[in-house]
């Protein structure tokens, strides 16, 4: 059968965006840097967004809804937020058209011109922390935990599916607390929602630490990430989460009369994911054969696939394939029986594997007469003839197994491409030859780590929490380090 | 205790907006026209969501995601949607910020104008038919079931909290279909979907009907709308099904090849509800003392609510609560025991009432020596000692109970407000001094309609599909009539 993806050997890049159209999960729209999120795609992210809500919800938070336009003066109001925040966004002047009295068609009419501008949200901790400042006045209305869904727009200039676009879909946690260690506990706290949901469900492994002054977000003190290794050894920043200390509080005058009656300025989080998660997901486990899902977040975790020439072979197997359909729902197991007739099942052999089903049944006629059924397996592309018999509990385990060996294969990836190194010459040399996590001392500067970033283009992805305390030499300055930080070249 | 909302007797339109800022449903933002929701409001929008998410699905949808922005020409290509569709809206005309040179703030880049402005999406139909022209080839690509969850602006002077607002949150349906029966049947479909949702769900009745081609969406050929009828006696569009035929499909050139290999246009509808069914869901149950919910649509069915003075009695008391919600939640109930010692029983029968929780349990040291739990519903204000002793049945059968019951008082209520009128004096007194629904007949003719609502601020709101056949005459012209249309004055 034709290949219908670039080989990542041949441009990772190229298969990566052969992967994401031919499966049908993305493309791209008329609006310049804006997706078209498709079924198949938005399947998959609704799966996630579930989990995460739930984690969320699990973990204390509510969800709200607040305004898509911040009025442009808000984005000056909190100084570092204002300089460090990229100014690409899209800015709306005016809020009428008319028909165009030359043509057809319809202008802007230059009469409803806005006294100030509004932005489309590029995030949302302006607007909300406004907001926060009517809903507090005492320590009895802390801690604030809300969560948004929200779509988000900043006007980028490079766009990659998923991985980079004008607008995305995201979630932005914004809480407010009454004490410091209170928010410190809660950027902890969703950075291990994040690290989990990542590993358990994503099956991708993450190395979760501290982003340097220069990686922070805009206004924050201190932000929480979790790095993930994609297959073509760069570094994919999944997720972060943000200690605001009070700057926020401040520059909006957010503050709060505490138990003893002092008057206090209020503590700030922030965190999200976004629909940067799928390039993540498709990145980690797909091959050149196309989409490798975890089972836990693939929309049909199991397809039936009917193997006939004549149509009384095609009912007696639909009788049996039917009932594997309602056992394996019995079982919480999302399942396709496909007997659609306008397609043969090679190219449904094909279709599912682009589309990562992670397991394929397929039933012929000698499998009636044997009562066996054969199971193809996504990840590992094997196949095993089974007795029916007792197959709904085998599909369980199985469905596991693979969930399991798709986070040790990408775990067994990342610890084959995580290197120490204590010579810079060796870590440019390896950065090219090998790629994927390093590890190395570092003096601790901004200076050094924009020395290494104009250098070899690898940044430190982040000072991993479990970073053990060991003595060395900065491989750049040769000043001393007490722990290895690790760096990447990334997305 | 104080009355905490303006009574609907005093200002209808005070009480509603009073009882959405002091349940904590929504509020209004700094921007102009938007609101934000608030936890608690956006709590019951989620289960709105769940509900009709579930039925889109039940019905063969699925969801996608569409860009925010639609180029502005999009917007001419349909020549009934651009007539017809109100031309106030967001337009995006810079993608960037920067320093102000002159000051500490942020001013639009002049040299960031874009070529072709961008209108934030009033309705997606443009820019999903221009997608939707590189997905249609053939009539196995047909037909697409699509669905979105998004948010849409339109730039509303007058604005209300949930009933009006510049940004709100919807779905929006989108199918493309091979024939124009399928298309119709499918905008049936979903018509039938909210009607079954409104009156099973949100225990709102209401009428089912065409809207007059006056009324009927831009670019639409066919409009189904649900009714529903507010205590103030206005009726209020709650949800709409458009029958497009091939309008869009022309507009954007979306064709495809049938099965005797003949190259047709393709069949488009399009539907929708909104964040306005939360304005909806609270005028038609709620009281002068605060919210009234359905109990399959709170967030919490159920507070537990301790009396007690002395800290041994709290814990007794929390024993028996803590074994009553364990029990409450293995029924499916979501159930709060709100034990917080800063708040005092009155001021937590208040809060609950004013939340609209259905179910109020109050349990004392006295209910404890008895055996018994004091049971208040919210629909009716009363009371009621039962025994502990099998209390979860009875509670779960007074939350359908509850269902049940504020769904017969909404019928109730529209049933003695739906008038027969053959008189337009009549008509016109009864708008005023008794209003409601009105069925008269109607000579079919844009100029009688519109003379109707010049004169009286009444609108056809629908031809109800089961409007019986009935010879009768215009009550403004006397023209032949055969069937009753239904007046209202309208949100
Ligand atoms: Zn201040
Ligand atoms: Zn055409």
């Amino acid at each position: 059968m034709a290949k219908v993806l670039t080989s990542r050997s041949e441009s990772y890049a190229q298969w990566y965006n052969d992967l994401v159209l031919k499966a049908d999960l993305a493309e791209n729209s008329s609006v310049r840097g804006c997706m078209v999120i498709k079924p198949y795609g938005y399947a998959i992210w609704e799966k996630m967004q579930r989990v995460l809500d739930d984690m969320f919800k699990e973990t204390g938070h509510v969800n709200a809804y607040f305004p898509l336009f911040i009025p442009k003066s808000f984005f000056s109001k909190e100084a570092a937020h204002v300089d460090g925040f990229a100014k690409e966004c899209a800015i709306v002047t005016h809020y009428r058209l008319k028909n165009d009295p030359d043509g057809k068609g319809v202008i802007v009419d230059p009469d409803a011109k806005l006294e100030e501008e509004y932005i489309v949200r590029p995030t949302s901790e302006t607007i909300i922390w406004n907001t926060y400042k009517n809903w507090i006045q005492s320590y009895r209305d802390l801690p604030i935990l809300v969560n948004q869904w929200a779509n988000v727009v900043r006007w980028e200039m490079r766009t990659r599916l998923f991985l980079r676009t004008a607008e995305f879909l995201w979630q932005e946690g914004h809480t407010a607390h009454s004490t410091k260690e209170e928010a410190i506990k809660e950027t902890e706290t969703m950075l291990g929602v994040y690290a989990n949901f990542a590993e358990q469900w994503m099956a991708m492994p993450v190395v979760q630490g501290y982003k340097t002054a220069n990686e922070r977000f805009a206004g924050a003190l201190e932000t929480l990430t979790i790095e993930a290794l994609m297959q073509d050894g760069k570094a994919l920043q999944s997720g972060t989460s943000h200690f605001l200390g009070q700057n926020f509080a401040k520059a909006f005058d957010v503050t709060f009369t505490n138990k003893e009656g002092k008057i206090e300025h209020v503590w700030a989080t922030s965190w999200g994911v976004s629909t940067r998660l799928m390039g993540a997901l498709i990145m980690t486990h797909s091959d050149d054969n196309g989409l490798v899902l975890p089972p836990k977040l693939a929309p049909t975790q199991v397809v039936i696939v009917p193997i006939y020439k004549k149509d009384e072979e095609l009912s007696k197997i639909s009788e049996v394939a039917e009932k594997l359909v309602t056992e394996l729902k019995l079982r919480g197991i999302s399942v396709k029986y496909d007997d659609d007739d306008k397609r043969k099942p090679g190219w449904k052999f094909a279709e599912y594997e682009l589309k990562g089903v992670p397991v394929r049944l397929a039933i012929g006629p000698r499998d009636l007469e044997n009562g066996t059924v054969e199971v193809a397996r996504r990840d590992t592309l094997t196949k095993e003839i089974m007795p029916l018999e007792g197959i709904t509990g085998k599909i369980e385990a199985l469905l596991n197994d693979i969930q399991e060996n798709i986070f040790k294969k990408a775990l067994d990836y990342r610890t084959e491409h995580t290197t120490k190194v204590d010579d810079y010459e060796e870590f440019k040399q390896l950065l090219d030859d090998k790629g994927g996590f390093f590890l190395c001392h570092w003096d601790g500067t901004s200076e050094t780590e924009e020395k290494i970033k104009a250098d070899t283009k690898a940044t430190i992805r982040c000072i991993p929490l479990d970073a053990p305390d060991e003595e060395g030499k900065c491989m750049v300055t040769g000043k001393p380090s007490s722990k290895r930080v690790l760096f990447a070249r990334s997305y």
